[in-house]
């Protein structure tokens, strides 16, 4: 996983419903959107996760506001969005937070 | 799903690793777990995905900072965190984070 993200940044949490089509070309989209996201300037780092309800969580981190507002308008992902909506999704939502605190715990080994 | 929250509501963000302990274990107490946050004051909502690579994002929601504390600090919450680091989990973070705006999509029918 990607280190912990500073007080300060900027998480856009991305929680969505699949739909049943295309799934090969939502994979690679996903893909294509992770590797995206972390070529912008202020990328901190992305964790997802996704059950088999087709629910999926995908969280990235930014730097700070500017960074966030920016992959927003990233062409690239403007364009996935697109894609999304017309094929991929059946709803999603798009939560911005700002983080407060971290800490986390891991089994000595 | 749950509502969007709203501007100045608190998101604590729990990502995980699962050990491969006692699965079944594991299973039950998400199910109390996601029981007892629902009853406490201040809570607005729960959304959770685990992929098959056992990485799994929790968020739940709270009114303000003061109801994310008080489910930092609820009795069956830490004996279950308890319980999570001697079996069920390898890893955990935990990022507390303020709302800052919501908006969403879903597909017209």
């Amino acid at each position: 996983m990607s280190d912990a993200p500073p007080a300060g940044a900027v998480a856009v949490i991305f929680t969505s419903g699949l739909s049943a089509r295309d799934p090969q070309g939502y994979a690679q989209a996903a893909t294509r959107m992770a590797s995206a996201a972390a070529a912008r300037d202020g990328y901190l780092g992305i964790v997802s996760a996704r059950g088999e309800d087709a629910l999926g969580i995908t969280i990235s981190w930014w730097r700070d506001e500017a960074a966030a507002i920016g992959w927003r308008n990233d062409p690239e992902h403007t364009l996935i969005r697109e894609q999304g909506r017309a094929v991929w999704y059946d709803w999603y939502r798009v939560v911005v937070a700002t983080v407060d605190r971290t800490y986390g715990w891991e089994r000595a080994t």
